[in-house]
């Protein structure tokens, strides 16, 4: 069995956003050399996630106002993880839209349906943060 | 290692349904022959689900009751994914749902608690669709 | 390929808990002896969660807090479910908070960011319940 591992780094210049990480899965998946197996890809930082979904500009605006209405950012002050925080809605958004995804190897390529692409979700952003690649497999 | 993939179709005649698919996957890790591994079992479309919860006819009614509420599909118009679709909300309650399950495997078989079963999530249907099985391990 | 299974069991004292089980995880790969590779950890039962997130006392009261609101436990009688069960939130919460975390192995050790932990959301106990690991890699 084959193992590869590599940390993505990002700095979204604003507290929230989504964005396209497929291509640079795919990049290290050619690296790995890996053609049947599995791929994890994991957000490290608990106030962030990685999804798949539609890489839709509508959707993405809608995916902010429903997150905003179901886990709202403020008051700051109704968490009360909110004590010299502020960013406890940032960990109930992640928890809506996942920690990971898990996609199947097959060929040596991501085995992805016609619209499926991998995003990094930020919910707390103005700093560096990691995401997790990991790969096993033949 | 070994590996395994296959792809489950599905057309549902309605939006919504929930499908158990725990036979059709085990049939799967059969056919793998595989005894000690992993089983990623992945919605293909971004509008659909794959997950893990109880075989119980009041629960999905709960559920889809649930799911409306959160991420209600009409009125159509307020989404802005909704340009030329009307699916903005199978995008979100797919999203509370999970695209994915991944399923231990030990001895040949789905390393199950007493009640879990494999479900597909369909949330605009009318058309055929797929769930990927990836099998992986020895 | 090796593997590792273990069942990790609780009995809460009360319906809802937030328990780290990080430092068990840790334990049983430790016994497997893998270094590189995959782990599993996803709860048994479909009124329970495994999640990866932050070890913050005020967050879990958040957490506690807003599952409340999104998916209340009472009236019970407002759940298809509740025929002789009153466990329908539990599934829902559940649902929200994710049936499994799987983790990446890199040199023997859980492949972490600096704050995540793993925890067992407990929201139907008073009973024993299993939570299974499950790992695999060399």
């Amino acid at each position: 069995m084959k193992s590869h591992r590599k940390e993505l780094w990002f700095e979204v210049p604003q507290r929230r956003a989504f964005i396209n990480i497929t291509s640079q899965v795919e990049q290290e998946l050619r690296a790995s050399g890996i053609k049947e197996g599995i791929c994890l890809v994991n957000a490290m930082h608990i106030s962030a996630s990685v999804f798949v979904n539609d890489d839709e500009f509508g959707l993405h605006a809608d995916m902010e106002t429903w997150l905003e209405r179901l886990a709202p950012e403020k008051p700051h002050g109704q968490y009360a993880h909110n004590r010299g925080e502020d960013n406890a809605d940032a960990h109930l958004k992640r928890t809506i839209m996942g920690r990971e995804a898990v996609v199947a190897v097959t060929g040596g390529k991501l085995d992805f349906g016609p619209w499926e692409q991998i995003f990094y979700g930020e919910f707390d952003g103005l700093r560096r943060k990691r995401v997790l690649v990991k790969i096993i497999g033949d």
